[in-house]
């Protein structure tokens, strides 16, 4: 049994009374009728570090300081040596500035976006293969009951998606509770909002799980891996390239997580099965 | 009743003989028996115009020619004046060069592009909304038992998504018929694809109608509007922002179309409703 007073234990919960974050639109049914309907918000904001323009993102809006800077860091155009000064944003321009105290790098790696600007995944490729080049993750070993009981928790928190759709979630979490869950159209601003999270609370990632309601590619598990969190668990799919770099880092990677059927294609020696195995078979045919 | 023989009728139906496409690989399930599991595969392209650079794409594979050719032209660096002369794909160096004619604009674009860079939704921003500025579509009508046909025969496809999930569709249709079924792990790759199939073979998109099984969101609209198709429908949600440029260029936006449910949130007086209500009233429920 799940203790429902648990899932009020979110430090960031879904943003449900943010008022521009879903829009009423008219429109009608199969039916012909007139109905309105809750549609997710899709805004640009150009994010700037210090005088340089850097990338237009289209998000949701909320917590356009934690999307910056965990879209910089990321992008490794921040590193931990970098003190952030300011963070200036302007909502009626849609933009935002992160000001650091000494000059950063950003200028090369710009020069570098120029040329391999993957923009098909939504981040900069040629510079990000780099950045995992050699990068190990140290394991953590990760309980099976932990895994339904997110999965469990995360399915029934009300959240955006339930409201109007259309959009991604990416949910911090330590052993069975989620910690710090984060919504937008693009499930790689998500993920960047939980990397700002970390950068500017100083938070451990080390013995995090990171989950998505997204599919695990090339692209979310080098995330993971950059933000150095071991274990990265979807209800969605796989993709080959996914599943070798998860190999490669060393992160548990666990896919296709519904009910209490799931798959692990990489890390599964770090699984703990607490779980007992003759009533999950009943379940999961 | 659909007549199973018309779902044979695509010119381009989902690539299940592609050797490369997907890749075995092992793993456990949740009672930590060994697996086999089909998952998609996912590979770096990089695109070239004559000797410059684009992008890095991340795709299945398949078709790269129309994708390169499709992906120039949605982001406006091919015109129609703009002659192919040769089309040279390494598939070792992962790589394809689309050769035209005379010089193209993609100096003045690529400048532009690396200032704005939009790569959250995996194109270029700043430029692709000047694009739509002015654009008007001339609407098309639309029955409504042509989006159940489509429907129900899109699902019934073989597909990589039934095989290996983790991928997006997006099908070019005409009246009820679907013509051209691409997939890949970007769904604006899929639609790229499209794109550069109908540059390719001189279709005209003025008739059809786009299915895709990801979200309506800015770019999905955009990129239709950009390919003249004057229908969009989706079993996915939408975004307010994909709504407003639907209605602002004059696009007819179909989403949620699951069973026989679907909501139109632009366009919807280009609805012709042949279909027995009363009928649908028993299942839409």
């Amino acid at each position: 049994m799940i203790d429902d007073t648990k899932i009020r234990d979110y430090i960031i919960s879904p943003n449900l009374s943010g008022e521009d974050l879903t829009q009423e639109v008219a429109g009608v049914d199969q039916l012909g009728n007139r109905i309105d309907v809750s549609v997710i918000e899709e805004r640009p904001l150009t994010i700037f570090l210090n005088n340089q323009e850097i990338v237009t993102a289209m998000t949701i809006g909320d917590y356009p300081e934690y999307l910056a800077l965990g879209f910089l860091r990321n992008q490794k155009m921040l590193s931990n040596k970098d003190k952030v000064d300011a963070i200036d944003f302007d909502a009626e321009l849609n933009s935002i500035v992160i000001r650091t105290k000494r000059k950063t790098n950003y200028e090369d790696k710009l020069k570098k976006k120029t040329q391999t600007s993957g923009c098909a995944v939504g981040t900069v490729f040629g510079d990000i293969m780099d950045g995992i080049d050699g990068l190990k993750i140290s394991a953590i070993s990760t309980k099976v009951s932990h895994l339904y009981s997110l999965s469990s928790k995360i399915n029934r928190t009300p959240s955006l998606y339930l409201k109007a759709g259309a959009i991604h979630g990416t949910i911090l979490c330590h052993q069975d509770k989620p910690l710090v869950y984060m919504e937008d159209v693009g499930r790689h601003n998500a993920v960047d909002k939980i990397a700002g999270w970390i950068f500017d609370t100083g938070t451990n990632p080390r013995d995090k799980i990171l989950y998505t309601t997204g599919r695990l590619t090339s692209e979310m598990v080098i995330k993971t891996a950059l933000m150095q969190i071991p274990v990265l668990v979807s209800r969605s799919g796989f993709t080959a390239w996914g599943v070798n770099i998860a190999k490669q880092v060393g992160i548990t990677l666990i896919g296709r997580l519904r009910g209490q059927r799931f798959i692990c294609l990489s890390g599964e020696s770090k699984l703990i099965w607490d779980v007992d195995l003759s009533q999950i078979k009943n379940v999961a045919k």
